[in-house]
């Protein structure tokens, strides 16, 4: 019998390997049978000009895996293998998912797969929370890198504590305390693979199906999703200029959450006064209810300084604070943090503990470093300066080219200005003919809960320079002219 | 009025930021009222020999928050703020968590926390999961990581791809066919952050309450937790020399679920042969079932070579193949894989997207190239080297200076080995009485869903020279013999 073997010596597939390969794929579907002889290693070596030991390892695998049975001084057979699984592919025995309750949510929310990244066809993008590479400290960074990199360090031979590498805990509640009003101590801070992870641990600790969560609209679509695979019901409030309107809280809500972004509500812009904060405050302590405040993009504001948090006004243990560094540093880093309220930091160290081991040590003892060192504060401002530059070319831009055809939201903080536009403008038809036009904008659609009174759309700035963001505005405008031409506006 | 503000110039608070602060804390706990007056700028710059830019640094900040309001020529006034949180704490309104049912187990099991991590008072540790940290090879590791570190690498600045990243997907998939014998294309490769977070998203797609799951005993008791979490009821079978007993499923079980460790059962040692692995494949389809495979160090396998994947004898796309780059490179590098069925592609791509945005690029590009360019393969050829030589110093120590009064499960593989002691020792005793002996060893009851038969310990010996083996288990052996006298046995 010919067992038409085929080996390849350029293969970076080792020569056993092939042999053994070519040995399992023909006793798994049946062309040789159990108590079939394989050959003498000494015959397959000389038959494909081979060493006999190759052959010999190739037996050998075979062997410790079942394959085959040796019998001293009588050769090596084909096992007998009497429950031999049927090898023909039978399409009806093909394994169907059959999802959870939770993973049937999952598809039918149908999460928007990796916004914000280009596609690299549009020229000028728009896309929001990237940022600009040509500013982050690079060679500060891999110097603090390689620092972690020697060889006598035993850093990286443990797990790390799921909780976060203790130095920069400590140094995430330093700068908490300091620059942004909030109150902790190192203990309270988790640091987590960013907010969405550790969203998600919140709300799957507190939310059962059919509780009702309170949010903003227009709001941060990643959160609506993430509460809704868990059943719960969303009451969604219009935000005004002043952000998240509390005193539109109806006495019916039986809410027992309530998710905002009183810094600079995500997307419209815009920041919650204190009278607002402490009415919030006062409906969390009347509800019994916690609060989950999303500072995304806390540190970047343009006029005056960060405004405090909100957990900073708080005596009652009801608000859980979320950052991250995507924004600040860069989103590659996979890097945000919580400060929890003592009532859950017991239950959040387990569920971390069960469900992940906790980011990177590396990475989070540079990011300790960068932070200890002064570099961040530095590079905030240099953030900053950077931005506030790109921000105030897309306002002088959308005043000069778009005038009086479009408003926009407030745009004191953040990486990206909500433009709001004549209802006479179709949003789906502007994004696509903006991108015909090599302009990538974002519609503010997805982001309503509620019907938008006004097309919107969503403009980045922070991946662009001020000569690019001149010339997508100019070509959008043409577009926004185009449409209102079309539809008799103008 | 002397409103007692101490500035301390030495302070890492900016000044206006400790002004700001001491202001803030005053109206807030009621100490200035609505409608006070703040003194002039120039006065508190006059007292506190301060820059008055400073002090209107601090006013600005104060109104920018609405904690005053500034009347042109007429000063700066506390606002009125009639909504006015009552700042009195009061521990009868501190929120208290009210916990979802999921939030309710996790507490209930109590995972246990940080396990495996040395608490540095132990002389000798017999800790598993460890890697010995002069084997990886720091240099190349460290070149790796400074490629993608250049300032014109624009690769940071965007969010990864949440399966991962692409070129790491196609180097994994290369390395599991050419080497661990699974069949799968770069695309059914997703990187995570680890095996915990892919048992866990995947477990949330799968399990409602209540559903069944056969898992081994002895087992990886974080699957175990986690199952549970979800209000899984698990039927533990025990495993023998050849791991998990498939003969042994009752016909009644309807688990469409099976969580198994076939390439070295965890933590008993021992691989499943060819006939069970082909029987486990007929069950899961006979059940309609899927089947973790979890192959959390099957490349450290010391007599011959690693011994495939079940996952490559599957032909109905029933086997998850679960691996993780912690034991081979090292565990603070939080990156693992999952080869996914396709069915399971786009619900599993959907979670991930609503769940975590995915691991870290810079860490997933480095290992990318390490794979790609050899290194991987050689550093497993070392690893194989450096642990198999510890490996049988440990097994040599243990036949001179234990003999006759233990045994231990198959060590062809993996980083531990499992003692088995006879039933006169008391497990707990042992292993504090071997703390007391300067010697960390680890209890196997933990791992057990059934009663064990004999106690045992589980001794990890890859964060340990050979010296440290044998000093180990002499000490070892002092206490056991020192437990079995006192129990009579000798």
């Amino acid at each position: 019998m010919d067992l038409s073997i085929v080996l390849d010596p350029d293969s970076p597939v080792p020569l056993y390997r092939q042999l053994y390969d070519q040995l399992r794929a023909m006793i798994l579907d049946g062309r040789i049978q159990p108590g079939f002889r394989l050959p003498p290693s000494r015959k397959i070596a000389a038959d494909h000009h081979i060493a006999r030991v190759t052959v010999t390892a190739a037996y050998e695998q075979l062997q410790a895996e079942g394959f085959v049975t040796s019998r001293v001084g009588a050769g090596t057979y084909v096992s007998e293998l009497p429950e031999l699984f049927p090898h023909q592919v039978d399409s009806a025995s093909k394994y169907a998912a059959s999802l959870s309750t939770w993973g049937r949510r999952v598809l039918e929310i149908g999460a928007s797969d990796d916004r914000g990244i280009p596609t690299g066809r549009r020229t000028i993008d728009f896309g929001f929370g990237r940022s600009f590479p040509h500013i982050f400290p690079y060679d500060i960074w891999r110097r603090l890198l390689a620092r972690y990199l020697s060889t006598d360090d035993t850093m990286l031979s443990h797990y790390g504590s799921v909780a976060g590498f203790y130095p920069l805990r400590q140094a995430v509640a330093g700068y908490l305390r300091r620059l942004r009003g909030v109150r902790c101590t190192a203990d309270q801070v988790i640091i987590v693979s960013g907010m969405q992870q550790a969203l998600d641990l919140l709300a799957r600790l507190l939310l059962n199906s059919g509780d009702e969560v309170l949010v903003e609209t227009p709001g941060y679509s990643g959160a609506f999703e993430l509460f809704r695979t868990f059943g719960a019901r969303l009451r969604a409030l219009p935000v005004d200029e002043d952000g998240f309107p509390v005193e539109q809280i109806p006495a019916s809500s039986q809410a027992r959450l309530a998710f905002v972004t009183p810094s600079n509500q995500f997307p419209r812009g815009g920041t919650m006064p204190l009278s607002r904060r402490l009415s919030l405050l006062r409906w969390a302590r009347e509800a019994n209810a916690l609060i989950f405040e999303d500072d995304y993009d806390g540190e970047l504001r343009y006029t005056g300084h960060p405004i405090s948090a909100l957990q900073g006004l708080d005596r009652d243990e009801r608000v859980v604070y979320l950052g991250t560094f995507s924004k600040v540093l860069f989103p590659a880093l996979r890097l945000g943090y919580v400060v929890l309220p003592s009532s859950l930091s017991n239950p959040f160290h387990q569920a971390m503990n069960l469900v992940d081991r906790g980011a990177p040590t590396l990475t989070q003892a540079a990011v300790a470093d960068f932070i200890n060192e002064g570099h961040f504060e530095r590079h905030l401002r240099r953030l900053r300066s950077e931005y506030g530059r790109r921000r105030r070319s897309l306002v002088e831009a959308i005043e000069r080219y778009l005038g009086d055809d479009a408003s926009y939201s407030p745009v004191e903080a953040g990486l990206h200005v909500m433009l709001y536009l004549p209802s006479a403008v179709d949003e789906t038809v502007l994004v696509t003919e903006a991108a015909n036009a090599g302009v990538g904008v974002y519609p503010g659609e997805p982001y309503h809960l509620d019907r938008p009174a006004q097309p919107s759309i969503l403009l980045g700035f922070s991946g662009l320079n001020t000569g690019e963001i001149i010339e997508g505005v100019i070509r959008l405008a043409g577009v926004v002219h185009s449409l209102m031409h079309k539809s008799g506006q103008r």
